[in-house]
């Protein structure tokens, strides 16, 4: 009587481990103090962009992180928009960046007036791989003066946007020594990976500048909210200034020095997310609880595996993921279906970026990870909750 | 006895009115249901762009305002880029915008590649002079079959960005002439102005599109926020899709079909604006009650007037606002010292943006009267708790 089919299997997996549905992708918890701060916010007045949870929300973040400074910012686009600006993307240069990946990753680099310009993923951790990377770079570019240039397209390769996919850590000692050779800056968007460490140290702050997201879909949120991490004191300083419409100091008049942005977190926000500070390492070990619950129900199971943190990683876990062995879109689409179907929600990966109308043009190494792993890959219900 | 200076005189007639300082410029004032809301809002889990408080923001703003749309975005100067977006600017367009403004409202010119071409201000109102503005176009511009052209530079000149400056409506009726009649779109920054009716309209509902700011220094706050107003269904529902990064409706699949933006407004920040749109009524009342008794002790001293709400329009009296019968920088400055050293926060106009580094070279009419306004203007406290 085993003619129970692997659609089934998965939805069934998922029921023995979180119960009956309804139940969300992803749901923020909030059991601390977040009504309580943003209290006693609203009664200080300060709401908007200065205040006491902005100081204390940034302070704390760069203890967690063990990054020098974090700059608090509006949301995770936002953030990655000014580290691209504050690492030296500039107007027609490119940046290199995974086709796997959430498409405000990439609009950050058109907002530059930079092309991005894709690159593939590996298996492992499911990040930029440095192998591929390597060789591409080595076929693709001209070293002039110091700069790279795609000596297809005539411009210069600025940038390399490392994203830590689903919350693990991507190959960063690799792809730091490919960046290297090539005279690329590496910007970690660590979006997802909040609590997420490569070997000793926490994702975001290996490059030479970093971006987080609190949207509410995250491990933790501020509503919507991001920061940017450095250990370089200049680059935290030009963060802070580029954020706050680049506005000197002055008792009263309005200079601006540069064109800046509207990019800093509300108090309001910060202070919510003050308070999902405080239970981050609950949050994480309930993730990680998660986990260790679906593994045990999916190693019973033929055909498909729950992905594991990469090796000499701490992964946060934010999405589980689970992977088909073999690449069937349409058996995908059936686990995907009945899934939904039961109210377990669930959602596939991101259409590859240079599938989409806007970025179609763009120039690519060929994709054949990425895209086999789009016909594999299933994130599950992700809750705090179970 | 009469030896008291004019600084003098403006720091006690303030006293009179608000009494002893310390007193801010502006703060907000939270005296409803916004923690409440909040409380509600965090409880739902709903904290992040989609919500309840998000819907009923928006439907508020349209009722208010008489908008038949207004969507919720992140700021104001988040607001202004999209406005300007939708209204069809693009790369290496030209706008006209006011040079005595914020510079939020000139550098969302800046986001979308265009150029911003400064035009002078007239005293009555403190908007962009019409007269000169249809003179001084009559003089650069061509038309090219539906397009103005400026024919010193070779750009397309698409569209003038009306301030209402303080809350003070600007000089509607003439400027929808004018740019009628050269073919430009009108945005109207309304960030300063809820509350403020031309006529019997509210600002920021005369133009093409019209955009409002929520931040902490405005009438009503959101800690960060900002909306677009429309009468064009079409113009809403892309506004609606561009702030959330132009993602198509799909059961699960990431599709994004232009390149869009994380600028929708989160629901928490969302549900504090509920709260403080139901008492905007009884705020627009205190800045009247206040501007009129600044009024009766400014109008006991020789020298200096307070701005007063422009003839057929209703002002809502954001910042209270003194202006020198006689242009005096020295003076203005003396005034503006004397008032901060007694604890009265007060503060100039803006710095020309034209005279900012990063707009010293762009193109601009004479700006006579935004220099001499700039000479003899001061906003002095406006709070609601007096």
């Amino acid at each position: 009587m085993n003619l129970i089919t692997l659609p089934e299997q998965v939805t069934e997996a998922v029921r023995k481990v979180i119960g009956n549905g309804p139940i969300k992708l992803h749901e923020p918890s909030f059991t601390g103090n977040e009504i309580k701060y943003i209290e006693d916010c609203i009664n200080s007045t300060y709401v908007s962009s200065v205040g006491k949870y902005v100081d204390q929300f940034e302070v704390e973040l760069s203890k967690f992180t063990g990054a020098n400074y974090a700059v608090s910012i509006v949301n995770g686009t936002a953030a990655l928009h000014l580290a691209l600006k504050l690492a030296g993307v500039e107007n027609d240069d490119e940046v290199l960046v995974q086709a796997f990946t959430f498409v405000g990753s990439v609009n950050a680099i058109s907002y530059c007036g930079a092309v991005p310009h894709f690159v593939d993923i590996e298996k492992e951790n499911l990040g930029v791989d440095p192998v591929k990377l390597q060789d591409y770079l080595t076929e693709i570019t001209a070293k002039l003066k110091r700069e790279t240039t795609n000596k297809f397209t005539g411009r210069r390769i600025k940038a390399l946007v490392v994203m830590h996919t689903f919350g693990h850590p991507s190959k960063m000692d690799e792809l730091l020594e490919v960046s290297k050779k090539f005279n690329i800056k590496i910007i970690e968007d660590a979006a997802e990976s909040i609590g997420s460490y490569y070997k000793d140290k926490h994702t975001g702050t290996l490059g030479q500048l970093g971006t987080l997201s609190f949207n509410g879909n995250k491990t933790i949120t501020t509503g919507g909210g991001g920061a940017i991490l450095t250990n370089n004191l200049e680059l935290a300083r030009r963060a802070k200034h580029l954020s706050t419409t680049a506005k000197v100091s002055h008792k009263w008049a309005f200079r601006h020095d540069e064109i800046g942005y509207n990019y800093r977190m509300p108090n309001i926000n910060a202070a919510l997310g003050c308070a999902q500070l405080e239970d981050l390492h609950l949050k994480l070990e309930k993730k990680e609880k998660l986990f260790n619950e679906y593994k045990f129900q999916f190693s019973k199971i033929e055909g498909v595996s729950i992905v594991e943190e990469p090796t000499d990683c701490k992964s946060n876990y934010w999405l589980q993921t689970i992977k088909l062995d073999l690449p069937n879109l349409a058996l995908r689409n059936e686990i995907l279906d009945d899934l939904n179907s039961a109210g377990f929600m669930s959602r596939p990966g991101w259409d590859l970026i240079n599938t989409l109308k806007p970025y179609s043009h763009n120039p690519s190494m060929t994709l054949e990870c990425a895209k086999e792993l789009f016909s594999c890959i299933i994130n599950i219900p992700s809750n705090f909750s179970t």
